[in-house]
C-alpha cells in the first residue's frame, strides 16, 4: 500500500475549454465539495487575463470565497509576473507555472519561444521565493514531455534539460505532462525512472490524458515505478485546443477507484467524490467521459433477476 | 518484444446485444476485412437458437460465406450438443464454450446451475474430440473470474476449481473473463500468476471489459505477467445484459495500439484495422467507445497553427 497524492484540476484545466461560463457560485461550491473529499491539492483557477480565458475571469473572487481546509493545498496557474502578484495576493498555497518542452507547442500554446517563457517564469519564481508574506512554493508543469502533436518525439534529454533548469531555480515540484495523450506505459516507465533518479528530492507529479485510452495504464506504470503524485480531472473533463481529437485529462474518480481497489491510499472519500462527479454533467451542461460515476464501484452489487431464485438448486 | 495474439469478438460478443439486426452481407464483409488485418483468431458467431439471439440467426450462412485465411482461426460460441453439431458442420476451427464461475451469474445468464452447465459442456467437448473430420480443439470461457455483479467476490480457489475440471477434459484453452469490468490490476497479477503456474501448457486468454476504465491497465498487468492472448472487440462494442451499467469489452484497436507503441507484435495491420473500426458506427448505427479511431495514432501529427511560423525565432 502506497500513499498517493491527487491534485484535482477540473476547475482550471477542465473548465478552461468549456464553451459555457460556469457561475462563480457553482465553482466555489464545487471546490468546497472537492476539498471536503480529501484531495491533497486543488488547482483552483488561473490568474491569466480575462480576455484570454473568460471562464477564469473570476479568479480573485473564487480564491477569496472558497473554504480553506487544513491538508488541502490550493494551487493556481500563473502565466507571468502580473499573474503572480494577483496569485500571491489571493494567498495561494502554491504557484503553478507552465511551459512546453516542445518549441512548436510552446509557440502554439503560449505564443512565444521557450527561452522567452523560461525567462518570464524565472522572474515569477524569484518573486514567489521572496514574497512579503514568506516564501511561496512553486511547481512547474512541463507540457508535451511524452511527445508533441505537431513535432512528434520529444527526446528524453530535452525533458531533462528543462527539468534541470527549473530544478536549479529551486522549485518545489515538477509536473510531467502528457498534454495530448501520447504517452504509453513503456515510455512512462523509462522517463519516470530517469526523472526519479535525477530529481528524487523534488515533488514529481504525472499528468496524463486519456486521449487514446491509455490514461489509467500509464498511472499503473507510474505507480509501479514509485510515482506517488498525479493530476486528475473530475469526470475526465479537459483537453487541449491545439491538439485536435484530444479528449481530456484522466478522470480523477476512475483513477482513484482503480488505486483504491489495488489497496493504495489516496486520502480521498471515494463515495463522496462519486456523488460530486455525478453533479458535474449538470454543471457543465453535457455528459462527461468518467466511467465509475456511471457504472458504480466494483463493490456495488446488483440484485439477481427474479427467475434465479426459482432456478437455484435445480 | 512479445508476440501477442488477439481474438476479435465483435461480431459475436459485440453484436449480440445490439438492438438492430446487422445484415448478413455486412457481417461477412466485416469479418473478411478483420481477417485481412491479421488477427490470430476471430469469434465469428454463436450456434445458439435463433429465438434466444436473433442477431446471430444467420450463423451457418456467415460461416459458409466468410473467406478463410491461413493463420486466422475461426472460433464459434457453442452452448450445447445441438450447437456443436452445427458448428462442426460449419467447419469452425475451434469451439468456444462458456459457463460462469459464479452460481448466480450462471443461473441468470444460462438459466441453469453450474453443474448442469458443466455436464452439458463435457458432452460437447467429447463430441468435438471425436469429430468425424478429426479432433476439433475446444476453448472454455469462464465468466466472472474477477467477481460477480450479483454475488460479489469470486474466490480464486473457485476459478481454479472450474479451470481444473475443464483442463482434465483436455481442452486446448481457457479464457478468463472479467465479464462486467470488475478486475483491477493487482488482482489480475495475482490470478494470472496462479493460472500460469497451474495451466502453463494450456492457451490462456484474458477477456476484459472497460466498464470502469481499467481495461487497458488490466491488459498491461497481464502482459507484465507473461500473458500473450487477449479477447478484444472492435470499437469496444459489447456488454452484458445481466450487469447494468456494463459498457463493453476492451476496444481491440485501442489495446493493439498501446501494445504496438510499447514495442510488442500482434501481427495486426493497425492502420488497416483503424479504417475498419471507423466503419463500425455506420454498421451498428451509433457511436462506439473506441478512442484511437477518433484521436488517431500517437504518430499521426497535426500541422501547427499559421501564426507559429511568424513567432518562431523571436
Amino acid at each position: 500500500m502506497t500513499r498517493i497524492f491527487f491534485n484535482e484540476v477540473v476547475t482550471r484545466d477542465g473548465f478552461q475549454n468549456e464553451p459555457a461560463f460556469v457561475a462563480t457560485d457553482a465553482k466555489v461550491a464545487l471546490i468546497d465539495e472537492l476539498s471536503a473529499c480529501g484531495y491533497a491539492k486543488i488547482e483552483v483557477t488561473s490568474f491569466t487575463s480575462a480576455k484570454a480565458i473568460p471562464m477564469l475571469r473570476d479568479a480573485e473572487e473564487v480564491m477569496g470565497r472558497i473554504r480553506r481546509l487544513p491538508g488541502v493545498e490550493t494551487t493556481v496557474l500563473v502565466p507571468n509576473v502580473r499573474g503572480a502578484e494577483r496569485a500571491l495576493e489571493s494567498r495561494a498555497d502554491e504557484l503553478n507555472l507552465v511551459m512546453s518542452t516542445s518549441e512548436t507547442h510552446n509557440l502554439a500554446n503560449l505564443r512565444m519561444p521557450r527561452e522567452k517563457s523560461f525567462a518570464g517564469l524565472r522572474e515569477v519564481i524569484e518573486m514567489a521565493h521572496r514574497a512579503g508574506s514568506g516564501r511561496v512554493p512553486v511547481n512547474v508543469s512541463l507540457s508535451c514531455c511524452f511527445g508533441c502533436p505537431m513535432e512528434g518525439d520529444v527526446p528524453e534529454a530535452e525533458v531533462m534539460r528543462w527539468a534541470d533548469r527549473f530544478a536549479a531555480l529551486d522549485v518545489r515540484g515538477l509536473t510531467i505532462c502528457d498534454t495530448t495523450g501520447m504517452a504509453h506505459p513503456a515510455q512512462v516507465r523509462r522517463l519516470t525512472r530517469a526523472l526519479q533518479q535525477r530529481f528524487g528530492s523534488l515533488q514529481l507529479t504525472l499528468h496524463f490524458h486519456n486521449t487514446r485510452g491509455m490514461g489509467l495504464a500509464n498511472v499503473l506504470a507510474s505507480v509501479d515505478e514509485g510515482i506517488t503524485r498525479f493530476d486528475g480531472s473530475l469526470g475526465g473533463l479537459g483537453g487541449c485546443p491545439y491538439a485536435p481529437g484530444a479528449t481530456g485529462n484522466i478522470c480523477s474518480e476512475d483513477a482513484i477507484h482503480m488505486l483504491h481497489a489495488m489497496g493504495h491510499d489516496t486520502g480521498i472519500d471515494l463515495p463522496r467524490l462519486l456523488a460530486v462527479a455525478r453533479q458535474l454533467p449538470s454543471i457543465v451542461g453535457h455528459d462527461v467521459p468518467g466511467q465509475v460515476a456511471k457504472a458504480g464501484l466494483i463493490t456495488d452489487l446488483h440484485p439477481a433477476p427474479a427467475y434465479v431464485a426459482e432456478l437455484r438448486g435445480q
